[in-house]
């Protein structure tokens, strides 16, 4: 039911402008169903638009961070605020682009202090730095991304994607966003690794 | 210099791309100088695309709250997350939006006890929790939100706003974005108010 | 590699003292394996054979509280702490207690806002107030537990779970506790229901 | 009066089971008083039992810490969790196994910050950190407590003692657990140092 | 040793300008002793005197709060900040003015919960909410005390106390100020409530 | 109107007694009106003279710290603890003191990352600490003031200026005090800065 997936007004593919019809089709196919976020973000055309556009700039970008290594920010990020749409969705793509049935559940849990790599770890640290604490991010933090050996480009990605997911979370948080429930099981099994 | 403007390169309107050139140059034409967010932006044109679009999908809208109540939001969020250079710029803007030489100076000191209009007051209450509190965002607060008389419609527009700039501060504190030093006195002497 | 399992050291069922071999032997036997809480407090007998009798006293009692709502308590509280042993252990044990393959991760991302029947909800409400906020745990998280119809019998049973996993949480922070592989998967496929 | 004791049921030392009775009423000899958590406990004698085996384990082990360490992380993390019967309960007996008229007083009033000699402080800092920000203990943490010269064993010590108060001081919270009038007293002159 | 009493410098009665050794004369006198916090503000003499004006202003006044609400004001939000010097000095005296052995030490515990009198509660809670979330403080705070009875010149006197305090713990703090060694027993034993 | 500056009865300069109309009046003289802080103080004659003598005795001493430095403690602890009529009156003499139009803006919007010389840096962080979070003030913030080069009286004086305006913050949040008028604007002009 609609009410279920959103506190506000709820659009499905076909209630969507021609441009977004296709956009969100071609992302139902490939997933096998409509993400909820799409279709609650739907009775607000230019916000949807902005946004599919804005997430592709960050998460389709071709150099800088690995794909598994932006849904690690959002993940982790999405784990500190506590947003449940964003940890189960994101948690999904997570484990299939990191091909790592336990990843997301760990980084979720307790993204402070989640065993990673350096790497991994240098960029949550940044993350989360500053997803939860803006207001003291300093160049204390940065200096630690760099040391870590994240260069200019890959810092900037960091923090786009969790200002980008600062973004998503609220809409989530706003909406009461339910998460379809095939998100829940996706990269789970050995199959889906594949 | 632009090292002062940002920790990332910066791109000045010369150096951006056509649909951009023309877009921030109407902005600048307008404000009689270039915003530093766009030129901290411009070196991921894809990304200052979105964000603009975003914005004016969000800070445009015609229906729904006023321009001087969207930009009332961005002041109090951004006071909250203690972003400098939202609270400067748009402290300037809502000077002007609201007619109102003290008002952003107070919103931004403390947005929690600031004295406001009642619809005032539960917009930024609304703001407040989406922005600082997401993770126990509840009905609590949409309810309080609507017995203040807030339309669906309008409680959208606050907690999109709100979203936006949790993105925008995010991008601000990454940068150590420099607030030009037109802002500081834009819409504090009586001609501004014209 | 038992280093894998806990910053301290860890011992098999074997190495351990003829009773809690025997106790933790018919844990294992009915789990499929031996879940690394019990290892990881092996080295101390005396430690693991008075937390088996407390966890039995609270969580295998008979009346009160159902089995699902203490595993929820633990599930609630342990999400809370970002404790990531209990959460992936106790996840999997409350959705095969619930029948419900989804309810711990909406859980666990995010205690406080999520959507509960008004019981479940009174349950985790009380729970969050003692393990997050003790300091001001007052008469009126007590009243507010009565009010939604929950007996004295009740509360002190949410009570003694939330007081036993705030132990648990810390034993797990302490020794870096990992969660046995099998639990991320546990109750999640329909088969596991039945 | 019972109902000044607790917020639930207070069972006194004859209706205690025969073995909790003894066990009980040997404390009480040697103190002179039955202390009140044992009442309140009382009523669920199976939790009364293990919660004694619990801190026999933890508070009168041979090795590892002193009986004076022990109760100095009693002490600073029932501060740090503002709990008052743990604080004057174990006050008292902090005072007179330090032989300390004022050290108690002194680790409540600010554990962060009360002049101590440097094990002590690696001592409260390590259980602070775990007893306060759990989510965050780490490595870091640990080390911290390994640069100052505790053992493994001790380290362990101050984690399981600090888990147990953790449990104990949210069960006081729960029933509001009135302080026996002794217990303010005790250790504070010359002749208690005896 | 002076070292013992402050970071910074300490002067002696003796070592006091006149007007100054009279007063502090006078304190000693009654007290037996000169309390530290005299000998460590007294190497600025015009601060010192100004503290005492100010103190004298708000402790001393014949009208409004009595004395010992005054000191319940003082111990409770001086807990809530872990001043030790505050707690423990302040702690005797309020003893003394209560006629009660055991009040400084029950609200210093836990200010926030302790069982008080209903209006004992009100003075409290303002006073808390004063001293430790001033960012928050609104109206909401003032109404509740309103309507438990306190008049706007009660109202004001837990306020000036609150102010007062919020200088002198931070006074405390900076100086490490060491508690004198009478504070501890005073008013503890019977013959001191004479 | 009375009843916007403050909560609490207002005096006007006239109904002072005779000493403090003479000081209120030279300070009005000099400022062109009579700042709201002396007539909402001024119900209380023994408070605000007290106040003033600690004041004078913090703000307009000789050695030690500047006069600008002196504004700029002010305006970042009162920025961090969200005091209106701090940062605005405060704001504007720290303009002046500066001769700088913009630094009070910066400071007060994010006193924790603004951009200063690494002296005014040290001045900064030591009044934060000692500000916002006494309770875990200690020696490692009093080194890092010394590594930067500042004295002992300095330092003395960042805590002086600190706690009294730990002090006066808590009075302006209790009677709501309103800035006057002419503060928004001083110290913004160039001919403010002559």
């Amino acid at each position: 039911m609609a009410e279920d997936v959103s506190r506000f007004p709820v659009v499905d593919v076909d209630g969507l402008p021609d441009d977004l019809r296709v956009r969100v089709g071609q992302i139902a196919e490939k997933s096998g169903f409509v993400p909820n976020v799409f279709r609650a973000l739907g009775h607000r055309p230019a916000e949807l638009r902005a946004f599919l556009d804005y997430h592709d700039a960050v998460m389709e970008r071709d150099s800088g961070l690995s794909k598994a290594e932006r849904e690690l920010v959002v993940v982790a990020t999405s784990g500190a605020n506590s947003c449940t749409y964003c940890v189960v969705a994101h948690g999904a793509i997570l484990r299939i682009r990191a091909k790592d049935p336990r990843i997301a559940d760990r980084v979720a849990a307790n993204p402070w202090t989640v065993e990673l790599t350096e790497r991994q770890r240098a960029v949550v640290d940044l993350a989360l730095a500053l997803a939860v604490d803006p207001v003291t991010f300093s160049r204390v933090d940065l200096d630690a991304a760099r040391d870590a050996g994240l260069t200019e480009d890959e810092i900037w990605d960091i923090g786009a994607v969790t200002a980008l997911f600062a973004l998503s979370n609220r809409i989530a948080h706003l909406t009461a966003l339910r998460p379809n429930d095939e998100f829940y099981l996706m990269g789970r099994l050995p199959r889906d690794q594949n």
